[in-house]
């Protein structure tokens, strides 16, 4: 019978006849095969009989080589696990000659395994990566559509640009060298292939809301663009962004379900993907190691996790934030780069791990921004200077999470269209929400690959995504 | 207590006291209210205490608006409800002027609801389609993750375009008018934002190979793109596809796991969304009304849906495919455009809609195709001419799958990529596959608005997604 080997580890039984089908990790004293087929971080071991085995075929049986064994599981003499199989028949069915394979067992550096991100997952360290990410993603849909959400497909390509969440990439299919111009000499758009220039979208956001007031409650899970120019361990040109849209919630019930929302997908997560965590948790101790004394974390991976799911998100104004901030040692002493004097200054990545990991030391919600540096679309509050917003800030992360309870007033929002010089025809359709049937709605953005920092353990977001794209980066 | 429609109608208590939130389907008699939040297709009825009721108040319960409801659950007095809400408090939340709402009480052409796509999604038919699209999406992933597939996000932009599977969108941040040009006078792409020329992904399939080769079981779902100028009702420039791949796997295998995963969903969908499809077959029966009778289904919708859950599909080689077709009356009389009289003609879709809906009657699997009409990377057959391809054909759609297993020869597929002149260097990551640990495997792509038409019996794709994209149209 064939088995996958986590169904093996699992449920495999003393004498049964298997099949197995995998990639041999390592092979030892022309015995044993650490058999690996990507359905679970363990091996199972292979034990071959080496003295009725072709000499020729034990060769052949190498690092990477893909082989198929039929056999017997017996109980294992050695040490680490239950179970074996005995091999009674071998197959190399993919050979992988040691001279040219990239993926050896031993240690290689990330950025070595990111030039061959086409074979980095077949690392314990990936594939722990990617399984976590997978059940990251399964689990936040699980949450959604338990709970009465409905997931909603918001444009890739989009012809509005109104949304300034930043700069965007052109989507397009005229000549690259010589486009069509108009009359006066620019290009000329309308003979693109959509009639009109078109870019990648940078959110779902405005279209998710019109689904939202519909169907009251709704969330996009989907590929999102940034064309900026920066090349950090923290920004992506192309991400993947949740993005839940709720229909008569106001701020304080977004942050309910932004706070229940996060703590659900961690809770299964750590569940259903304990060996993987399990391992990558070694791997940050380890990594945690080769740091100062002094700039090690205090807790391990599964206690920062289990941190979150256990402890509730400090909820703190921004008015609050700031006080703090102007008023620690660490801006007296000048050593922010950015110094905290007064009201209204944008939080920088700087402060909000100060406040999460040294003032705080937990996850927070920030709230109740300046409108000055916060979206067109988020609600004013009767202060007339301060929005309806919120930030969650993850130690080690920094922003998760950003959202907002949306401006439902025509009035108020139609002035900030027009204050911000956007074309009001280019928002017709967001408009008509707050024309035709309006309420109070809220919903947020949660970058996916954060979350996957996060559980990982990982630092840098090129690593918890299958082939990233950064600037002068798009192989594969 | 606040309380969703769905759950008021699915577990509400007579004598309950309940908080609706949500939107005015109709207002009749000045005391009914047929409320609608969109959690489901039922609206509930509200009734008013019109002659306790301030008359200004009544005047504003219009089509639309959005209105917040306190009352108590009662007996329903009218027909088609067990219960109903005899209102205590009721307050507009957002008016919707009657006179300038588009979505009014009456039937509505589908071409005025794509114009007002942002709205439509407050129809019973819309919202029915977009509960049953969301339902589908989460089936996929529940049928994948519970059978031990992990799921994939390939990158959206690309700077591979060897897959060959259609025009492509050029992705750019260069500017448009006076791109940096090269030495001989091209536009440098290498100052682009990606050092290289980079397009939309016409499929995540070759990059799915990578991880099922390492992780065993994977599958995607994303947004896909073909820049082809085609305004039909079943193409869409921008599309949400399923590609899993899965190692170890040939092709008989692979049309079980297809056939299997359709059934699955289907039948998880009909049981989850039964309200919205009996609505849906409600307004398919309406819509053959108005064909001609020689013209009409033998089956309505769930019918349909039903057939295919519980009918083996007919899995027929394209040699046999042929010999049909060429000896049909269809073809002896010349009545399709293409005509059939030799081995290795492309199939169009009249061919394959006179197999599914006139000759065999079922869901049709058809494989081992010519090698000449399919891609590069498909397993070349013993024979030496055809190739292990399958195409699942529908009723009514045509075709919703096409697969294949995989080439996983170095040589064999090495020498395809040089007869077909692909750049060794665009594709030496998905040669590695070959070099390294090679096995059978297989996968397949599903068109996933494809899948959406035939479960709600709709017939434009425009109107199965959310925001449809298509030449000169991207709006919203």
């Amino acid at each position: 019978m064939y088995i996958s080997i986590k169904k093996l580890l699992k449920e495999g039984k003393l004498a049964q006849e298997v099949t197995l089908k995998g990639w041999v990790r390592t092979f030892r004293s022309n015995r044993f095969i650490a058999l690996n087929d990507g359905s679970c971080l363990e091996n199972v071991q292979v034990v071959v009989d080496f003295e009725h085995t072709d000499e020729a075929l034990l060769r052949r049986i190498t690092t990477g080589a893909a082989v198929e064994v039929e056999g017997t599981v017996v109980e294992s003499q050695g040490k680490g696990q239950a179970i074996e199989v005995q091999a009674a028949k071998l197959k190399v069915l993919g050979d992988s000659n040691p001279e040219e394979y990239p993926i050896q067992p031993k240690k290689h550096s990330l950025e070595f395994l990111r030039e061959n991100a086409h074979l980095r997952v077949r690392t314990n360290a990936f594939g722990a990566i990617m399984r976590v990410r997978s059940t990251l993603a399964y689990a936040i849909h699980k949450y959604f559509q338990e709970n009465g959400f409905f997931y909603v497909n918001t444009p890739i390509i989009t012809g509005s640009d109104a949304e300034g969440a930043g700069e965007m990439f052109r989507v397009t299919a005229l000549d690259a060298k010589n486009p069509p111009l108009t009359e006066t000499g620019e290009v000329d758009f309308k003979k693109d292939f959509f009639g009109r220039e078109t870019n990648l979208t940078v959110s779902g956001q405005l279209e998710g809301e019109t689904f939202a007031m519909a169907l009251g409650k709704i969330y996009t899970f989907g590929p999102t663009f940034r064309a900026e120019n920066s090349n950090t361990s923290r920004h992506l040109a192309e991400f993947w962004m949740i993005e839940p849209e709720v229909a008569f919630l106001d701020l304080a019930g977004n942050m309910d379900l932004a706070e229940d929302f996060i703590k659900y997908v961690l809770k299964y997560t750590l569940e259903t993907c304990r060996a993987d965590i399990e391992f990558l948790n070694q791997r940050f101790l380890d990594e945690e190691k080769t740091k100062p004394q002094n700039e090690r974390s205090t807790m391990n991976l599964i206690e920062k996790i289990e941190f979150v799911i256990h402890n509730n998100f400090k909820r703190v104004s921004y008015t609050e934030a700031i006080d703090i901030l102007k008023n620690c040692n660490h801006n007296k002493k000048k050593k922010f780069q950015y110094l905290i004097d007064e009201w209204g200054a944008d939080l920088q990545s700087e402060h909000e791990r100060y406040l999460v990991e040294k003032h705080f030391q937990c996850p927070v919600i920030l709230f109740d921004y300046p409108a000055k540096i916060k979206a067109f679309y988020m609600r004013l509050n009767e202060d007339g200077k301060t929005v309806r917003a919120m930030d969650i800030l993850f130690p080690g992360i920094g922003e998760i999470v950003g959202g907002s309870q949306r401006e439902e007033r025509y009035d108020v929002l139609l002035q900030k269209v027009h204050d911000l010089g956007i074309k009001e025809e280019d928002l017709w359709w967001y408009l008509d929400l707050r024309r035709f049937g309006t309420a109070v709605h809220s919903g947020f953005g949660l970058g996916f690959e954060r979350l996957v920092l996060f559980t990982t353990g990982m630092t840098n977001i090129r690593d918890v995504i299958p082939y990233p794209r950064t600037p002068q980066n798009a192989e594969f």
